[in-house]
């Protein structure tokens, strides 16, 4: 049994829409569909969501919406029309937009939810009455119905524990569901979304509780490149890499899924595959909890570049008890998260992301480690960037972190930092952003091609 | 100008007292000669300092303390017969020793401090002595004259600021001045030994108030290695590092100085060299506050055993604001200090001094953090190496890291933790220890000879 949720793109016209209809008409075993609302036509279109965001601003401004109202209403019906599906959900869908115009509690903290949300709400009800057309069995179900139960916080919505067995209820649906992906209910009926990620995060919760074999994303690409195409020329798709390193490639600059998107699949233990709607023959990228690494130990390359460094030696820094932690406070008391803290006998480095720090900031945050630490040597270096090497395999085969800095040594790449040693997927390279480019290349023609 | 400090073994006998006299007089710049109290004449002997420890003891137990007082005596005895010296020295030595054991206030916190320092004491008053028998114009000076002002702190005397300036008045001295090691004095008059480094620490100090341009350290070795001679067959001698290079040795096991010992002379950047009384000619290690790295970037190669690594890893860890302080502050309350603490996107490890570790402790902190962190993986690696790499020169040679990480992978040593970014003058690989002598070998073997 597989879920599959397709992306706003994917879902954009009737003839992407026609895509996905023999999409799941292909494998009988897709008997979940959670979808976005839909996405651009074209590069210089408008997606229906960010109409949405409008037509929510109108509403607060007691502007007119019926411009607006018709343009995303049309959205629906030019789809709609294509596959001639039944006239009473287009009314169905005009209604629930005039119902948001006439809201009398836009002042409630759920308005904004609710409204954004009809986008993937509506679209619901428009492709199983599409599908209905083309002899699927299929039925609209709302993440009410449904027990898509989240925490009462708007626009950050938590799925509660409970959800996942209110879902497994539906299991044994006769019909393939179709579920709106963005937002569930409170326990009090309000609809609320999630943060980020959006309707990857309803496609992870909804394999989670249907306890499905394989959760699919279907997208505009055939997967994960295994290096930043702006550098490499075409680089390798990823066939598989597991969740520990999709997190790490992530983190340095891959944005395939927001961070959190993936957490239920994950705990789940569901296997997700990136696919192209586009081209749905191509086997796309897997993710997994664990992979054979047997040929190839590293997956990919990733960089990512904002860092500044903090450097502190005091002669016996070691001596003196507590010292890292007196250090981590002062960064705490400024409010600024690092990265990484490479420690040596007598220095310490503090890696953050620079976009923390303004001018201000920074002297005082000096200052005050000036005063309170009473340093030998104190210095700050900006404009670091972060490139890791990401591999299940590494732990494996001895020779990775030799390959990578003989890579990098060849090409006069200095290393401001090597983190290695707490991850067992990623080592982590520390070099100045104009080598950036250079290191990528060449650690992607060390374990690629 | 230069001070001279010999240690113990240079002060053994007559015949090796009569090597420091002929190093005295070969060079009219050694003006201030800093002594500790007589070592070992044979691996079997019994140095002054444990004599007197056993004399402490015998006081504090009123048991018959004559043997013990005339056993020691007879150590400045044998030499001062043999240079002839007055006859008033050697009273007044055996006056003080009886003085100690007639002490009736022996329950004062300073009385051990006072019976351990008549050792180095008791030993400038004998050398002095001995170098006016030849011809050379030395007095006996004592710390309370000297003016090398502590804290009120027994066994662990901290120097005041104020010492220097009152040491500095003896830079014009006629004589060679002959101090003893080992302790200062309080304000109130109290004889208190420093807490480690003993006479290293007091010849810094020496150097540093009458700012001298070299402290020659006076032992039995022609200096420092570059590798420890029981893994490396006859490793070559450093002929030149800096305080920072000696410290990131000294961590891994180098033994030559205890920490504290140079941080006066370091401070006032004075270079210290180690030179061998037996064979003076040799030019010794020089150790520096900087050095040109252009013909040796690397400097040394160091180990030590017996560290312990924990391992974090929680699926989005670096989400969650603090976590790197919620972790530390574990630790913190187990009173276990760390060393070192690499970090991953998702995973931590940190690594500790295994000593510090029982059984039952162990097992409380895993489930303290198991419990606090809730980790998706947490593990404990025991019998860890650290290996350190030292060099000023690493800097600027682009490729020292990948020379290293390739000689230790062609020997197929896997790498637990590479940590490089803190300090300058170091990269430290974190390895198995049945892979040290093999790892501290190839890495020899690839910066030397």
């Amino acid at each position: 049994m597989k879920v599959a949720k397709f992306g706003g793109s994917s879902l954009a016209s009737a003839q992407q829409v026609t895509k996905v209809v023999s999409i799941i008409k292909d494998d009988a075993t897709r008997r979940a569909i959670v979808v976005s609302a839909p996405g651009k036509r074209s590069k210089e279109d408008t997606k229906v969501t960010d109409l949405l965001i409008e037509l929510h601003q109108a509403i607060l401004d007691q502007a007119p919406t019926d411009t607006l109202v018709h343009a995303i209403y049309q959205r629906y019906v030019e789809i709609g029309m294509h596959f001639n599906v039944e006239t009473t959900v287009l009314e169905e869908i005009k209604h629930d937009l005039e119902q948001l115009t006439l809201h009398d509690e836009f002042f409630t903290p759920y308005f904004y939810d609710r409204v954004l949300a009809s986008g993937e709400n509506n679209n619901a009800r428009l492709i199983a009455a599409v599908l209905n057309t083309q002899q699927v069995n299929a039925r609209y179900v709302s993440p009410q119905e449904l027990g898509m139960l989240v925490s009462e916080e708007p626009q950050n919505a938590q799925i509660l524990p409970e959800a996942y067995k209110r879902i497994a209820k539906w299991q044994r649906a006769e019909e393939i569901l179709v579920i709106p992906g963005f937002f569930g209910v409170t326990k009090k009926g309000e609809i609320c979304t999630f943060s980020r990620g959006g309707s990857d995060v309803s496609g992870a919760i909804v394999a989670a509780g249907l306890k499905v074999d394989l959760y699919e994303n279907f997208t505009d690409v055939d997967g994960i490149f295994a290096a930043n195409p702006n550098y490499v020329h075409q680089p390798e798709l990823i066939n598989e890499l597991t969740y520990r390193e999709m997190r790490e490639l992530a983190y340095a600059g891959f944005g395939v899924f927001h961070e959190e998107a993936l957490m239920p699949s994950f705990k789940a233990h569901i296997p997700v595959v990136i696919k192209n709607t586009n081209n749905p023959t191509h086997p796309g990228t897997k993710i997994t909890n664990q992979r054979d690494t047997t040929h190839q130990p590293v997956v990919g390359i990733a960089s990512d570049e904002g860092f500044s460094m903090i450097y502190i030696s005091k002669y016996l820094m070691n001596r003196e008890v507590g010292f890292t932690l007196r250090v981590l406070k002062i960064f705490e008391t400024f409010g600024l998260n690092y990265e990484h803290m490479p420690s040596g006998i007598d220095d310490i480095s503090i890696i953050l992301r620079a976009d923390q720090l303004t001018d201000v900031l920074e002297e005082e945050l000096l200052r005050k480690i000036a005063y309170d630490i009473d340093p030998d040597e104190l210095r700050i270096t900006h404009d670091l960037s972060m490139v890791v090497v990401v591999g299940e395999g590494m732990r494996q085969r001895v020779g990775i972190t030799a390959e990578s800095t003989a890579a990098l040594a060849r090409k006069q790449i200095n290393l401001e930092m090597i983190n290695q040693g707490a991850s067992e997927v990623s080592i982590m390279f520390g070099i100045h952003k104009e080598q950036e480019q250079l290191a990528i290349r060449n650690l992607y023609y060390t374990f690629f091609d």
